[in-house]
Order: structure tokens, then sequence, then C-alpha cells
């Protein structure tokens, strides 16, 4: 329960309306309820306001309220952001380290951090303040996890990995998997032990059931700020740089360098060895069959730059009108 | 172990052959052993009938059965489903609530209810009648779980899902993982916390490592009847229909709308914010790109109609013609 | 610690520089530390050697050492495996079974067994010599685990599965899933029960977050030697021959069969119930839609014959100037 007014001052908005109006919950404008407070992202849409149930709107311009109440925010995204963060429902953790959790002794752990039941942390593992680490989990030994991360049930993290700080791991996500290295010899693959790690750093979030596999040698590196939807695989050696989006079902392949502000759309994926530059952009199901430079859109098997992707598409139609010509010509010239 | 008589009245068919004649398993029928009942779902294959070792065979015409034993139903594939569900190997899990298990006192559990070792359940939690809940299974606070539920160990669920009855969720999956929202200023990408849940309708069956988010403020939605094969990834405010069937690999991106009845095949995909009609099917690896209307296959990527699709790859065949018919055509204008 | 001698003669190479130098780890031969050896696989890059800090270089010709330490070796990437087995940081875990196992009376464990923390084990399951199965697993009921095994953390193995000698798998991943078998009556899904289970061969590797589903009636069969990274899906009643490769993503849809060293790319997948030759190649996201022979490398979906691929991808080009061509002869014609 919080004020208009109060909501007003935590997103930094305009109020329009009553200001000690009370508002218990958030809603979609769609089918808003009452005392609750939703969105309008785009003004277009503005009939959604006439129509929602939703008590307060937050929108990008007064003049569409019509009437209604409403905080005037400069992104409207952004402020829902802040919004939800307010009514969010903790995920309830007992305080503190649970009895069942077995942590070796020699693991340091800072404060206000939570450990829940049946975890189980390896020698030499470092626990910075406050970060919570869930039920069910695997920490092998001398893993370094930083300040405020979050990492969620049935996580399994193996030996060595170092987690920057503010970092959330979903649920089931696997860190520092073995690399899928081996040298074939008379059709026996040799294993290549993979004896590097998984550098994952600060501000990073990684979605539910990923796999980062470790380094052969080096490591393998998830750079500031990055962030990975569920089911992403990223295999050993490779570098993914700051602030880049990697969506469902996503296959990164091993020794792979990512640079910064890469998106990579749904099911999209990266051959091995290669580089990517900045600011590259790979739609859904692309995949990338060799070093391509940033701030381009690539589509297609292989990625391709959209637009060429898009004109290969095209020629098809005119394969049929290509045909018709040619027919009418060689009747011409029968004649 | 089972009599031919009584197998035949359980599955509703007409027994052929000694009516007390004993059942002891079930075989494949290119391979099939003594004692043991198979199937023949094509009488085309009649070979298989006389090349069998196994006593009895459940088909779909008398006269194939070429003086063996067997049962004649209308649907074998359908007397395979019930036979099979006989001869299942329950897996064990001990009944009651293992002493191990972490259930928070608030929790509400029906009878029948079995609730496997090291098995985690937050505050508020409810059970219904007849469900079992294996071992190292995580979770939350106020998740609802309906009656005759099957959740197989290393589940992680989130607080607030609610998963209604008949429901069976294979290991390792994770159900309301957090949705992938962002609000990107000045290359930060701000997270949207999503305070929305999931709702599994009856009878919806989910394969093992699948991930399915909850919902921004709504809640993401499973209809009634649909199956999810593994590695499916749903995102967050997807709506699916009743039976729909999504294959290993598929993934549907966040706020998509699936209509009823609708086949996914493997490794195909959806974008967000869409709609797909009612029974639309989409083959392997195909890609929905826009809105697509039901009763249609639809093909590749960007996903076309496939009898459209199929012209497009046809299309190619016909360029290294044309090149031949235009030189001809070239030649005689040289003349 | 190791001293070149000694590392040579465990490698079966000969020693080129002072044979009592210690070597105290392993780097990569660009950021190379001293007293670490290193390797380099293409004489080509023969200009690292000179760049690197490593102390020690294995390579496969001594004249490229330019007065460097090094081991002359047939092989340096099978080298490589052997001198990381050496390095190899092993995963602690205690001796012995952890007091908080939950393994049924009945179970039978051989010499040398290490179970984790909060794993349980079914009824008659048996587990041989030398294995090492991690914690927070769940082991079925009458599963059979060979000798030297190694299962790592929160991996979910269902009742029934057979497991050969010398298998790694590897968090996360899930044996046995329930195959996805239904038969549809009136838009009602009915399960198939599946009844079958799952065999994985000595020496085969799975990587973290698979699914392998079991088989119907038979069993799904993974061939001795085969190798999966992550992210895998093997459906019912598949049967996989010795010595493939499978990449991150892929999918094997249920009954099909796999011959012999076949290589699947990264997010490659195959349709059910065909069968795939020895030794088929199979490039990143092609899609099998029917059986193909062997000894053939494949692109695209549908699979082609990756050089029939390319030349389908190269028409496209030649439709531009099939246009020119044409549209000059039409004005030929016209004067």
């Amino acid at each position: 329960m919080i004020t208009l007014r109060k909501l007003a001052s935590i997103i930094g908005g305009k109020v329009i309306g009553a200001p000690e109006q009370v508002i218990s919950g958030v809603s979609d404008i769609k089918d808003g309820a009452p005392d609750t407070v939703t969105f309008l992202f785009n003004p277009k849409h503005q009939e959604l306001i006439n129509r929602t149930s939703a008590s307060v709107i937050i929108v990008s311009d007064a003049a569409i309220l019509n009437d209604k109440s409403g905080i005037v925010v400069d992104n409207p995204r952004l402020a829902m952001a802040k919004v939800l963060k307010l009514f969010e429902l903790p995920n309830n953790i007992e305080k503190g380290i649970h009895i069942t959790a077995i942590i070796h002794k020699s693991v340091k752990i800072g404060k206000n951090v939570d450990i829940g039941a049946f975890t189980v942390i390896g020698h030499n593992s470092q626990i910075a303040d406050g970060t919570t680490i869930h039920n069910n989990i695997s920490i092998g030994d001398n893993v370094v996890i930083g300040t405020n991360v979050t990492i969620y049930p049935q996580v399994a993290i193996y030996s060595r990995a170092n987690i920057g700080n503010n970092v959330i791991i979903d649920m089931g996500t696997v860190i520092g998997s073995s690399g899928y290295g081996y040298e074939t010899e008379n059709d026996i693959h040799h294993k290549i032990p993979q004896i590097g790690s998984v550098i994952i750093e600060d501000d990073v979030e990684i979605g539910a059931n990923c796999t980062i596999d470790r380094g052969t040698i080096g490591n393998t590196v998830i750079g500031k700020g990055t962030k990975l939807d569920n089911l992403v695989h990223i295999a050993h050696n490779v570098k993914i740089g700051k602030g880049c989006l990697l969506m469902g079902l996503v296959g990164i392949a091993g020794s792979t360098t990512i640079g910064n502000y890469c998106i990579f759309a749904g099911q999209s994926g990266v051959k091995n060895g290669i580089k990517i530059g900045d600011r590259a952009i790979f739609v859904s199901k692309a995949g990338a069959t060799k070093s391509l430079p940033g701030n381009k859109i690539y589509a297609g098997m292989p990625a391709r730059e959209i637009h060429e992707k898009n004109k290969r598409d095209a020629a098809f139609s005119q394969i049929v009108s290509l045909k018709k010509r040619l027919k009418q010509l060689e009747e011409k010239l029968a004649r």
C-alpha cells in the first residue's frame, strides 16, 4: 500500500490526481483492477486508458490521461521496473544459514548471507556480504561469489568459478561444466581435461537451465551487465563482452569472442573460434559461420546482413516473372 | 501376469485364441518374446505377425492374425497405452512424507500425498490429494498443486505457481523462472521485476529440463491437456491454449498467444508478442515471425505456409534451365 | 611440479632443453606464464613460440622451437590431453559415502565408491567399483552403474537405466525421462506409458542439462564412446552408434537410428523414425528430414549434401545477371 504522492516521488514523476490516493498493487492495463497502478508505454493506444479499471496510469504525456489519475514520467517502461520492484513478493528464505546446509569449514562467509536447506559448498569457497544462496544448490571448491548475488534452487557451480557482484543465477543453471574437448585418434575421442574456469562479471543475470562450460586452460568469461535468457549454451573459452543480450536456446560455440552490447535473438548461434564485433545483432535462428563486424543486423544461416538476406529471399518471387518473359521472347523469336 | 481374457476385457477388445493363456510382459513386435503381448499398428506389415515370438498380438483386424492368438480392437495404439499402463513399473517412492523433507508448517497437504527426501516446500503452499512429489525438489511459497499430480526429482517451482490436477512434471524442469525483461537506458539493462506467476492447467505434461517463465504482471498460462517435450522454453506472459503439442527444443518468446491444438515440431520457435491461430502446425525448425492464422501447416524461417515454402525451394532447380534457355536465345539472336 | 624429463616420458616425447627444468602449471601459448608448459598445434604459427612467456612448448617439429625448451611429439593435441590430465584439479568429494546420502539397503555398492551429500539411490540399484556419485543427485530403482563412472551434482537418473563403465555425466543432466508418446483421439492426447529404459554404453560422456528419454517398450541406446555436449535432447527409442559427436542444442527425435562415428554440429536435428548412415556429418542447424546415407556432409533444412546446398545458395546471385541479360534480349528484339 502506497500513496500516489509517494509512488511518484520514488519513480521521479509528476502526480496527476489526488496525491493521497492509495495504491495496493499493479495490474495490466488491459484488465486493470481498482486501486492498482498500470502503465501505458505507447501513447497511440490511448483508448486503453479509457477502458482500464486501474486507478492510476503511468504515462509519458499528461494530455492522454483524459481526467484519470496518473503519474507522468519520461520513460514509463523504466518507471515500471521501479514500481514492480516495490510490489515484488520476495521469495522467502529463512535468514542465515540453514542447519541442513553442508558448508566446508574452510568456506569464508560474509555478513547477511542466507544459505538454504540441502545446499552443499566445497572447500575454500568464499561468499561475500548480502548474498543469498537458495536451497538444493551444489557449489564446488574454491568458488568465489561476490556481494548481493542471488542463486536460485537447483543450480550447480563447479570448482573455481568466479562470480562477481549483483549477479543473479536462475533455477537449474549449470556453471563450469566440462568443456567439450576431444582429440580423435583412430576413431577414439580422447578427452581433453578442462582445467580452466568461468568468470561471471558484475551485474550479469543468467536464466534457468543454462550451461556455461569452463575453459580448457584459460577461462570462459561473461562480461559485465550481460543478460542470458533460459536454456542458453556457452561453450568453453568463450569470451562475451559487456551488456550483451542472449535469448532463449542460443548457443555460442567454443573459443568464440563476442563484442560488447551484442544481441542474439532466440535459437540463434555462433560457430567456434570466430569474432563478432560490438553491437552486432542476430535475429532469431541466425547462425554466424565466420567472424562478422559489429553495428550490423544479421539474419539467416549462414548469417548475412539482413538486407542482403531479404534481397535473396525476394529473388525467389522474380523467378516466376523471369520465366514468363523468357517464354514470350522464345515465342516471339519462333515466329 | 494376466490372462488373455482379462487383458481383452480391460482394453475392450475381442479375444482370438485360448482365453486362459497367461501374459507376463510386453515386447516389441520385431523381437517379441514368448509369453508377452505385442502390437501391430499398420495391417500392411502383416509379415511381422508371422515372424514375431510374442504370444499375443493386438490388431485392428482378426483376419491378419493368421492363426496366432490376439486381441482385436479399433485402435491398437490406444490399446497399447492401456496395456503399457498395466505393465508399468512404478518408480518407487516410500509412502508418506520423508522425514528429511523440509515442509513449512503452514503448508496444507491433502490425503495420500507422498513427498520424497530432501524436498523443500515453502510457506503457505498447498498440495491436494493423491499427489506425488519426488526427492530433491524445490517448491517456493504460496504454490498451489492440484490432485494426482506427479513431480519428478530435481524440479524447481518458484513461488506462487498454480498447478492443476493430473499434471506431470518431469525431471529437472523449472517452473516460474524470472521472465527476461529489461529496459535499456544508456547501455544499462535495468531489470524489470517479474511479479506475475505461472498457471499450469489440468492434464498438462511437461518434459525434462524445460523452463517456463513467470509473467511480468499477469501470468504465463499453459492450457489444459497441452504436452511439452524436453528442453522447451516458454517465456513470460505466453498463453498457450488447450491440447497443444510442443516438441524438443521449441522456444516461444514473450507475450505470445498460441491457440488450441497447435503443434510445434522440434526446434521450431515463435517470435514475441504475436498470435498463432488454433490448430496451426509448425514443422521442425520453422520460425513464426508474425501472427499467423490457424488450420495451416507452416515451414521455414520466416515461417510460410508449407506449399509456398516448397514452391520457393523448387524454384531453385528452375534457374539452371532458365540459364540454358536464355543462352540459346542469345545465340539465336546473335546469328 | 614435474620435471621436463618426467613430463616427456609420460607423454612419450623427446626433450629439447634442460631435462631437470621444473614445470609447475599449464598456460595458453598466447599469454603463457613462466615455469609453465604450453602447446603449439599448428607450426604455421611459429611466431607464437618467440612471443610466449611459457618455459616449455610442446611441438610436432623440433626445428620450430628456436632455442626454446620443449618436447617433440607426433600429436601435440593428444599430448595436451595427457598434460592437462596431470594438472587437473580434482573436484573434491570426501571419500566414501556421505552420512546424509539416502541409499536403499538393497543397493549393491562396489569398492572405492564415493557418494556425496543429499544423494538418493533407490531399491536394488548397483554401483560398481571406483565410481564417484556427487552430491544432490537422484537415482531411481534398479539402476545399474558400471566402474569408474563419474556423475556430477544435480543429475537425475530414472529407474532401470543401465550405465556402462567410464561414463561421465555432467551437472543437471536427466537420464530416463518419459518418452514423448501420445495417442490422440477426439483432441485428447492419451499418454502412452514408457516402460522401456536407457542404455548408456562404455566410455560415453554426456554434457550438462541434457535429456535422454527412456524407450516405450525397448531401450534408448547411446553407443560406446559417443560424446554429447550440453543441452542435447535424445528422444525415446533412439539408437545412437559408437563414437558419435553431438554438439550443443542438438535434438534427435524418437525411434531414429544413428550410425557410428556421426557428427552433429550445434543446433542440428534429426526427424523421428529415420536412419542416418555411418560417418554422416551434419553442419550447424542442419535438419535431417529423411533417411540419409553415411560418409557425406549435410547442411540446411531440409538437410542436403553440402555441395548441393552451396549450389542452391549460389544460384541466387545468378538471378540478377539473368535479369540483366533477359532485358538486353528484350530490347534487342524490340528494335
